[in-house]
């Protein structure tokens, strides 16, 4: 059994990046972090964007309208990244305070600058396997991981569990796809799946990403098959430091002994989410003839 | 065994469109069909599109540009007809003729006039679920014939042959959709997939849209399923006047006795494509805001 080492294969795409943005002549790529409100997740999550960024040399500005910004004020902001010839990626951070309609807002930002593969054009031409858009970038990280790690899906089965928007159905839409390194079977399973782990335990690769804490148990794995955990859940723990403990939705200790190759939990899918939003950022502006 | 009725199906819709089209006031809703070249499906298509529109009482206007039309020409007439405020539906039939992108031209159509709902915003609401969008008419029209024929696919196993982007992924995002009369739990097959037979007997719905003569046979089906076969090919039959007869992906007469339910092929899914088409034109109409 071999752990992926999603910090290591991040830290791999990060300085590839790294040298590809220091052979930029003149202005470097650049990314707008928008944050409405103080989430800690999210004001974590904007924090470790911004700093990646700088670890790369991509130029970031983190704009932080107040929490009371109204939608249209919002989606005015969006705008006026939208139109700025500086600014080629434009992430809002997820989620939006109450009463902000998030997916107007997502689709307010042009397809072009959507490095966060969340517009429906951007969906679409993850649909048509055209590589002109921008794939989100957790499904994104989910393959570049696997690719890494010698996973071969053509021919494959693949069960998906968790039909998101964000993880699920983007990351089937993928590994289906006609390209190099996905042509796997796909199955999705869902909240509403009859004999969900009859599906689970058909897996060759096995993607979890069902929201609920150490959900796939050892009787849901076939014995060699590769396990993918998007997860991530506090759960209670008084011996910690910290009064809990970070799982993803496999309960790592009894399948780890199981599969042929896992990502735990942190330090597996995490690292990767961040990596490709800033591969989509240097795309962004390598598309926009920026360079 | 139930045969389901297509063509009977078709007609329901097509009467319930004519009704509600009839009491509009004023300006009726129309649809453009842009042919480009006599490929003679395309003739027979584009002809029958435009009978079902009138017998709606949809009005139509046939544009047959010259074959030799070229890319920036085509996509000339797209931007007149995308501006033309008397027109709510645009259908350029598919396929065009060598030499022209149709990728670029399905994409240069208004996505609010989209009602092939080919165009990668359309394509991105399927996936989003995202109601204001217009889903591609053949996998719109399988939902809605399952629907019509009280097959409910709510945590059934949906087994999809093919992976188009015209049948095969629309179709598996659609039953995986957390809408009534979805909900499935979705498993798409190809060219690539190992051991496909062993997929195919799990479904409790088998969609097969694979494009192969006849290729599923009674071995590849569970006792009890749902067959929707969405193929068409001829094959060579001397015994008939044509010297050939239209068949299926499904080898109908082993698998029928298995069936619960069973599209034939002609008269299953071929008319509920044109009646999705009819139904799409008049949803651009209203959300235009036209009546």
């Amino acid at each position: 059994m071999e752990v992926i080492d999603g910090n290591r294969i991040a830290a791999s795409l990060i300085a590839e990046l790294k040298a590809e943005v220091s052979a930029i002549r003149g202005r470097k790529p650049c990314i707008a972090l928008v944050r409405v409100g103080d989430d800690p997740a999210s004001v974590s999550y904007v924090k470790k964007k911004g700093s990646t960024a700088a670890e790369i040399g991509i130029e970031s500005r983190v704009l932080l309208p107040p929490v009371a910004i109204g939608q249209a004020a919002l989606e005015a902001l969006v705008d006026s990244l939208n139109g700025d010839p500086g600014v080629d990626g434009i992430l809002v951070q997820s989620p939006l305070p109450e009463g902000l309609d998030e997916r107007a807002v997502f689709g307010r930002v042009a397809p072009g600058k959507d490095v966060d593969g969340f517009h429906p054009v951007n969906l679409g031409k993850v649909v048509q396997g055209d590589d002109t858009g921008f794939a989100p970038c957790t499904p994104a990280g989910i393959m570049e991981l696997l690719a890494r790690s010698a996973v071969a899906l053509a021919g494959k089965h693949v069960v998906v569990l968790g039909r998101s928007l964000i993880v699920g159905k983007p990351v089937a839409l993928l590994a289906l796809a006609r390209t190099a390194g996905a042509n796997a079977t796909v199955t999705v399973c869902h909240s509403r799946t009859a004999d969900l782990p009859s599906f689970a335990r058909q897996a060759d690769v096995l993607i979890a990403a069902i929201g609920r804490a150490e959900f796939v148990t050892a009787d849901m794995v076939k014995p060699g098959a590769v396990v993918v955990d998007v997860g991530i859940s506090r759960v209670a723990d008084p011996s910690r430091k910290a009064g809990y403990r970070l799982v993803g939705d496999v309960h790592f200790q009894s399948v780890a002994p199981l599969a042929s190759k896992i990502t735990p939990v942190p330090g597996g899918v995490g690292p990767m989410t961040v990596a490709m939003l800033m591969r989509n950022t240097v795309k962004a502006f390598r598309l926009r003839g920026a360079s």
